[in-house]
């Protein structure tokens, strides 16, 4: 997606040779056109699959998922962050490791936002190390509901989130792929 | 809002005498068309104020931001949650109490993201104590920004939220008012 390229090469800070950050786009301040358009490609890609929920993360997945949500139209649903303890009965839980945080963190969803008949894609901001996906998975897999596809804003190929859920044979449609983040430069896969 | 009202009435589970849980469209599961909607009618509202930024806090906030900020051309910013310990330099800070959580939070904004020229409108989800919209105050406060008014999806008159905004000469427009839930039914303000 060449739009999102562009404001990721004009606006994107490398912070280190794993973490870029696009604060004044797409996490923090949120370009509501550009995240317009970023629902729009989403939709080309998984048009013909009958999705039936978008299924994200709070709090920096809802602003994609929401726009895939509209152009779909179909309902988009978000697991919250929760502790253990507050996690009541009737939910779908995955446990994962929070990337910033290094913490173990409960991802929820209400067991009655998924049914076994939704047929669901998944909408991410970032695909690292693919904890929330796969917290997302394993929600989705309690759920009987089936899994279309995972839509990814920005992937980082040199991370190993990407690997994990091809291998899984689970499809993987990134709009941005990073190959590397090196010397403070941003390379793009090619394609 | 009358779209919306019905929609609470068909939808909304009233939990106790101040709890009112709209998880099937608000949060939770989100209805992007809905959304949309309810971003068109905050433009409608403040069409005439020159808004340059929406400001919400994660994440139930996030979506009715979105799309008023799509609707009025402007980028949406939300604040963080975070742990006090892990706010770096270069941020504003609100403090609040967690409606749910009972604990204080920080609420936190990049400085990049708000300027004294800009000119603020908050959006969230819900007003019930007035903590966020309190905490979003005291951000504009620290950027000099021109804080425009409060757009609310659902206002609880019956909790002192909107008062304590008011009574400051902030402007507050609810789409829905709700007067009093009682005997697990939901009583709407007139007009």
């Amino acid at each position: 997606m060449e739009l999102l390229k562009e404001r990721i090469l004009k606006e994107g800070k490398v912070v280190s040779d794993t973490i870029l950050k696009v604060d004044s786009f797409l996490n923090y301040q949120i370009d509501p056109q550009l995240m317009l358009a970023i629902g729009q490609e989403f939709k080309t890609r998984f048009a013909q699959d009958r999705v039936t929920k978008v299924l994200t993360v709070e709090a920096s997945g809802i602003a994609a998922a929401l726009m895939t949500g509209l152009a779909l139209g179909v309902p988009v649903v978000f697991a919250k962050k929760k502790k253990p303890s507050t996690i009541g009965g009737n939910s779908f839980v995955g446990r994962i490791k929070s990337y910033t945080k290094q913490e173990p963190v409960d991802i929820v969803v209400g067991d009655a936002y998924l049914q076994r008949a939704d047929r669901v894609l998944i909408v991410d901001d970032f695909l690292a190390t693919g904890e929330a996906a796969l917290g997302l998975l394993k929600i989705i897999e309690q759920s009987g509901a089936h899994l279309v596809g995972v839509g990814i804003v920005i992937e980082k190929l040199f991370q190993s989130g990407g690997g994990l859920l091809r291998e899984k044979g689970i499809r993987v449609e990134s709009l941005v792929q990073i190959a590397a983040l090196r010397n403070g430069r941003i390379e793009f896969a090619a394609g």
